[in-house]
């Protein structure tokens, strides 16, 4: 029993970006005390995911920048939406049209894209130009039946300092311009989340989601059953403590004062 | 009396993109018929106005383009959204961050742009860019009171056969990402039609909008007291015909049958 969230904890379940480290060119850069924090949670023999909305990159290539940067991580340990949306894409006969980062692209290398039937949008960065919007949407203005898939649905992202659009607010776009509500895949959807507490083999309730954002990690976890905890890294701001909807388990400086906390408090 | 409309309307306020010309480049085509209809109405000695969202070239440059289509029409009859932008600016001692089309900045000329305090977006178009929209999000995110002001909120438009994102998309872009509710300047707003009503010096009853824009034009009217007339020209799609909120007070395929059934009404 962890006191500290007054739960069974059988499973620690870490965003990535603004948890582990910020973004930035080569990998970004870890996030002070995260290493060994995460090094500690190994130790102490609780299960351990990686769930991110991170789509400008493929799965590979996330986990070599993260053992570069010195984090311990194996890559069927972490969960990102491409290969969530690539079975879903798959399972329903669908052939996408894709605004997603080109470094991401190899990720859908089995996808059928030709005579495209839905739009998938993940954080395109500088693909979002006018011309890609604009193709995008007349897409699914031609579809007989529009589907929109947005890899998350995030707001923004801290990057070198500077705060930075995420997919979210493209997705509105597209949704506002063609009446489509877009299906989201990643956090915070319930299905994202089920996905990785059925690779464990756990309950809901027996498990704790650390982020730094508080409406998609830490909502959306509480959401699902799971714990949420925030972590006052990444893109956390200080109107995020006494945010209007969502009232995290408990709120930490940092994963390494989580972990601190976490393990203190196991009776 | 206009029997079609079952008012005594004297006025005719008329949308210029997707009514009188389509867009291109040279500031487009006339669409056919209208040249002759616009004259008509001249003659009819009915109050003529032209309301539109146009932000993509100074007021002065769209009149000098439609007259150079044929088209009879004054600079001071014209009602785009940036002179009235402008006023509410220096009403409010504001000081814009602008993500404007580049051609529509010389009606900006007059307005302090040191120190900005809000955003002003409107019909960038390839300005658009992934840098742009950011620049914008972080200026709302940086001020101590954000305030964002949309020139129109229109969702889409047809330029050269296809459907061209407008300027909604991209406010509902910065809206989601930061939380703030854009103000509108230009159609739909009350203010706007308002200030085109106290110009001729009438009610709104007694003037009719015509448009292709089912939301902004014949909606944002009849919400203001205005009679809503849809025009099948422009981007007029034939879902229009059964919109589930707006339901005009007439449809026609184009501002010639318009002018056709209204003048032979005139009782």
């Amino acid at each position: 029993m962890f006191a500290l969230l007054n739960r069974n904890i059988k499973a620690v379940i870490l965003d990535i970006t603004g948890v582990l480290k910020d973004s930035g060119p080569h990998g970004g850069t870890p996030i002070k005390g995260s290493i060994e924090a995460l090094n500690r949670l190994y130790s102490s023999g609780l299960h351990l995911r990686f769930c991110t909305n991170e789509t400008t990159v493929t799965r590979h290539t996330l986990v070599s920048q993260l053992r570069s940067l010195g984090f311990t991580i194996d890559e069927e340990k972490v969960f990102p939406p491409i290969p969530a949306m690539c079975t879903i894409l798959k399972d329903r006969n669908l052939r996408p049209h894709l605004l997603v980062h080109p470094d991401a692209l190899p990720d859908f290398k089995d996808i059928d894209q030709s005579n495209t039937n839905c739009v998938v949008i993940g954080d395109a960065t500088h693909q979002f130009t006018y011309e890609n919007i604009n193709r995008a949407f007349q897409c699914l203005m031609n579809f007989e039946k529009p589907i929109l898939f947005s890899l998350g649905k995030g707001k923004y992202y801290q990057e070198d300092g500077e705060l930075i659009l995420d997919v979210g607010p493209f997705m509105k776009a597209l949704e506002y311009a063609t009446g489509v509500t877009a299906e989201i895949v990643g956090k915070p959807s319930l299905a994202f989340f089920n996905t990785v507490l059925n690779d464990i083999g756990i309950s809901a309730h027996e498990a704790v989601m650390v982020g730094d954002d508080i409406v998609n990690d830490v909502g959306g976890a509480q959401a699902c059953g799971l714990a949420g905890v925030l972590v006052r890294t990444g893109k956390y701001r200080k109107p995020d403590d006494n945010h209007p909807d969502v009232k995290p388990d408990a709120i930490f400086d940092n994963l390494e004062k989580f972990v601190d906390c976490l393990l203190q408090d196991k009776q």
